[in-house]
């Protein structure tokens, strides 16, 4: 959206010639950036609650250079997900105040604080030490989106006591993200213990029969405890998202 | 819980001895009856959020007739899911006031309004025709747990306009179901419409290559729309406990 | 082998020419039954530590009585499992003695009582109601192989307490077999609470992605509790003839 | 087939001996040319509709640019796919006139001009940046056969305004492409936009359970718009083939 | 799309208004009939190029004659598919000129005779008797879109000559369906004769490895012969209105 | 072939202007019956080594009955194989001489004895009891074919005596046929064994992750006894046609 | 649990106000160490019956060196699995003591000797030389538990001479472990010879259609021979920790 | 068998104490040499018919050439099969006379001529350029087990005409092997040429829904050509060791 055309419409507004709702419905749905490889959503947090982020697999640096200075320049917050080290080093001295980290493999820049208003904590819980690159990507886009979040890490079914001991944070918490690796089983678990949202995320920890995570995303699956949403393997960000919206007052 | 035991118990919160918050964590964790070939939860709404619902496939008339019967004398609303026709031929003269919905293959009798206080309607949106089983086990589940709840059926994408139409509709709900077969891209499209949390359901309905609703779960799993959480194929049930979750305010 | 072959062994045995282990090797190896349709297997027992059993699914009811006679003209007692209703209702009245378990699908005809020299007690835990037809199969197998054994049911991951208060007789049992359908959780959480062997069995119970169990067996596969060890999908039979091996002094 | 061969069956043509229907015939079906480890196929075009194409995959640097040479010496253009850039970088120099397409990985020489009868303009739509690789395969192919070709990429099902922008150019087109990786859904919903054939490609692009393409395979397959056919995961040329034969006048 | 409607609409274009390519436009999108369970589409051959067509399975009588009526009444043809013979002794007798199918599984009436404008006729080859269900179908269906047919039957791969006997009729369709089960070989062999377009489908025919026609699926999907489109197994309605869109002119 | 067109091919034979050698390759490779739903392959004998059978599984009785009396009216002898036990009722009696094997699913009418020129006897070795129709499939097709055959059977891998029993009849086979369902692995024994050819037929028999013969079917695949050969799953008959090509002199 | 919570937990014990089991019981569930990274596990010793290993795979050099440490500072011994040799060379010089297996690909450290009440020895059987990274992790952990263990490789079915010719060790044996890939065949094959416990251990060797092991697994879920238990692929180290729990008086 | 043994055993048949048969029994079985890591076979070639070959993959390269110099040492000739170029070249020079053929991947050294008595020719049909290594692997094993081969190359379904342009070779073969991937129709279409045994090779060439050979591999176990066996996946040594069984005299 131009800023002439948007100009345009807000002087209709402000004429009373258009509601603030039918500007805000216009506004929703048209504009997108056409990047001739791409199609910006400018206006994406308008229409579905969360701004445009940039998935990093599969693109060149040039190609996520271009995107996050787009929606810079735009005013957007930008957040890359999926960015591989070697890609990182090529893109963060591109673009000023870009922040990559290792672990999360995503890269933010936050030029205005997210909206705060929520319901409450997102927990993140993780079964094992090495389902941590997909939890800290679900923190890094919480975070992202203004929501508080805590952490309750290598707690796996195997070790019930090192759950419980942690009994107050868990029910206490908004939101449950849950993350597991191998038979996947912490959500059910988590999901037994506690009156709020869960969504599990398989990951792709594991050898042998967990068929890259597969083995995990079916036992989440068919949890037997109603109720727990599930998420694709090692997909960190979407359960963030959804942990957000459902966090959102 | 024997009543006497409850008796005891707050006897003592009365008596200063123990404190409520004590009184309701001790109540929470322990109960539960045991009838041999199950051990029934009274006190699950306590704990998670809603009451202990009979999931009826596998089960005798009789399993399931005692069920119901011993959750009517300890005062809960019965909620009897994926019964058979057959078997609610036996159950339903045994229990009185149990009503059986052979669309949505669900057995329910309310002895007490369930809490109200929700965040809004949740809207079930169903792809097609054959998908009504599904969906309306989602809308008996919904029910019971006292939402609001709306239908939107026979939308699939390859006729946009009449999901297009119904737009109004779909960006006012608070909670979306969205029930698909086939290969299951609606709920991807309506996550892109609205900034409310979506809940995919594959169903098992379609042939060849659907694989008994594998194709519809891994669309559903795969969507480009992040913030969409999945459960099970066919589990109407499950997304109607997560979006109630959700919903309760 | 024919009476007369084993006749002439111990007379040789007695004569001092034959050391009783060498006739011990001989008669381990030799003999079976040759009735055409089958070999039977008189001397398993001595072999490999139990007796010839009759796997009954996709037999005839005449081969059943078959087997069954000729093992009882051979001494041994008699175990019959997936014995379909139908089929059963054909094979009890021919085969005098044998009683016909509905839940557990076997039949039993017991003429000597097995030997009972054991650690202790084997312990069936099982996740739901419906895993009921596979604990119960355990159950029969271990109870005509000599064991002591008890049964622990409806006690699924999704509500601990229920599992939580039955520790006693979980941590004082000497070997257990664990029987879960859906997720497969459960056998995770028990072995991670006990120090004697686990023998996890998935069961078919489920629907969806459930794929007849699949989820189940991948569950208990990639358990994060190393020292778990697995059975086919709801071979109760197996996971018995493991623990009663493991079992005997 | 010889010159020799080729100037006897014509010389026949000439004098009337042979028809030109059945001289077409023969020349249609004979020949091809042994090159030991390959039967280079000259006449394809004639017989199938297209000429030969060399697949580069799995083929050594010598073995495509014997190929390329062989058909150049025969008077046809040259394509190359699935040609990566390694061994782009050997076979180029040895080949006068072929130019490598790094993103399409196609390599082509046009010798004489493909022609150029057809119904109308192929459309390319592609799901995401992402999928560029394979869309751009398709490009390639559709260009070397002598079609009019359209782009319109990164319009995705989660965000229809995009697509809906460029309805125009959708409705126009004589035959659509349409990329698409993760749920696959695109192609559900453009088929439901038009009444010219359409054509998916489901790419690999994607995480977890996406399987390699499996998912937007499976979705494409059991799409619920009737009439939409579907080539082999990342299969660009198969469907620029495909399009090519339908849009040929 | 009321009567009303569609009057005033047509009054603009009467005045100059409206131009008949805006008329067509609206028209095409907006019109269905809500009828509870389902959202008719009236207008989809404006749309998409062929008229909504009932897919019987999974659908009541009632839901199925409810549907046809409807569409009777609507003045359009109707095309019944998957319909087994219990649901359509039911609905037959309750719509006037429905003709049932029991090879093909479809029922007709034709209300009007569809456009005959085509490119030529359809050829549908089918490998084997146990593929005529599917082949049927595919010929019921082109016959109700009006295009011309014929059939080659039981000419599979494995005798050659059985095939290469039609190869005039082969060569001489517009469009060509070739359905196989087994290995699904057929639609390369015919692919690899023809300059036409070729689509596959995979019937479940077949036993053990065929996993209920994935090995057809797959087996066309990796053609060696580059332009063959494929459908979902058993998919010949699929087929058939590719081929439709394709040859009309 | 019509009986004219033959008549003029033998006469000329007779008069020398035909090779007898060419008029065999003609006949051969041309002639077929065209009975609609089939094109019945009169001289498949003479062409691939054994004669047309019928493949009943998927067919009507009508159709049954015709194929046999169409082969016998051409003085073939007729096997029909799959052949289920109501299809069998109808079809025996429409056609005189047809014989039918129950636990085979065969039905064989001989009205001229096979050819016998073999290299020794084909053994069949099955590993349970219920193996016994697919080993019973292939019995009678060797002996319909002309073959010396013996069976051993119920000789599984877990009680190998019973098995090594019998290893003078297994090493003196010409050619051996070894059947097993479950973990399939009694060719991989029995071709460790021997020094001729050996096929593996893996059975459906079992449960659970047997998967229908999967599990049976990957066991052989992977038989670290090199030089086994594997046929699809089920497939008697397929193991029986090359067993019987590689046992003709 | 920290020293001076331990000392306090003994004087009450020696005071006489605790008894040894209590203190016992609290011991076994409290005590663990949080790291962030993870929870260490000090006394699974006393809960599980063997002690916390540290599982290499997907942790960092840092992470492992970490872990190790911390164990050794709580005076236990040392395993380290699945370490690949380039961390392994930057953890042992930060680990006095640690001693690294290139097979393997185990680290141990042993401060004091295992306790060492067994039943007997482990024999390990291997089926081929590619089998022995997973026997030999088997092995690495079967003596850090403090077993007597011995080895038996390159044993596989399509030559039982080699197997037969050990008969006296392997019937000797107080727990069998055997390890096979391809089929999987061995553990039915030895299972059948032994009165012994017996797990299987799937290996990944092969190529095709072993999928990375999953023939092996089924063939072993499918044993003929009943009481065979199977462990994840690949998973030396839990069939190990199985073995040392059953052979542990 | 050690030379002492032979010697006596020798002497025994010389003394006529000893039947020839009854030595080449007992030579047949017994011997084998452990080398620790592998249990090589010296008399494999007298029990099942060929000699004992080296299987390269997942072997180092000190273990390749230890075997290969036992071999010689024993006066075998070496036949090494998957064997990287890498390896390679650290095992030719330390085993004097090995040759590598890099295509093939496959090492031989011929000490003594293989015994040539042969039914006739063996013919390798390959449908692809890209599935040579399999071929080749095939070629060489043929060869160094003594028998005629021919190659027949690049003939795919898909151009029919380059296949048939070969009949003569194809009819003629003794024994047919034939390599596919993609599809892997080549296999049937041949098989359906002639009347001698034909093994079908699935390769894993191709990309997308190939699955690494799994769609080859089924297409030719559900071919609609009788009497086609089937070997693993790349499996070319396994189908040249069936083949050579089958064509020794």
């Amino acid at each position: 959206m131009s800023p002439d055309r948007l100009r345009a419409l807000l002087a209709r507004v402000a004429a009373g010639t258009l509601s603030p709702e039918a500007a805000l419905d216009e506004v929703k749905h048209l504009p997108f950036e056409d990047l001739g490889f791409a199609r910006l959503d400018h206006h994406r947090a308008l229409r579905v609650g969360f701004p445009e982020v940039i998935f990093g697999q599969g693109k060149t640096a040039d190609q996520v250079a271009t995107l996050a200075t787009r929606l810079l320049a735009g005013g957007h917050n930008v957040l890359v997900t999926r960015l591989d080290a070697a890609t990182a080093a090529e893109v963060v001295p591109r673009v000023p105040g870009l922040v990559y980290d290792a672990v999360a493999r995503t890269a933010t820049c936050v030029v205005e604080p997210p909206a705060a208003e929520t319901h409450g904590t997102v927990l993140i819980v993780a079964a094992g030490t090495t389902d941590l690159p997909v939890a800290e990507e679900a923190f890094r886009t919480l975070e992202a989106f203004g929501n508080p979040v805590e952490r309750l890490y290598d707690v796996g079914v195997a070790g019930l006591h090192r759950l419980l001991a942690s009994k107050e944070q868990i029910v206490s918490a908004s939101v449950l993200i849950v993350v597991a690796g191998m038979e996947g089983a912490l959500p059910s678990v988590v999901a037994g213990l506690v009156d709020r949202p869960v969504i599990g995320v398989p990951t792709s920890v594991g050898y042998g029969a967990s068929f890259g995570g597969v083995a995990a995303l079916l036992g989440m699956l068919n949890s037997c405890a109603a109720g727990l949403t599930v998420v694709n393997i090692d997909n960190g960000f979407g359960a963030a998202v959804a942990a957000s919206i459902i966090n959102r007052r």
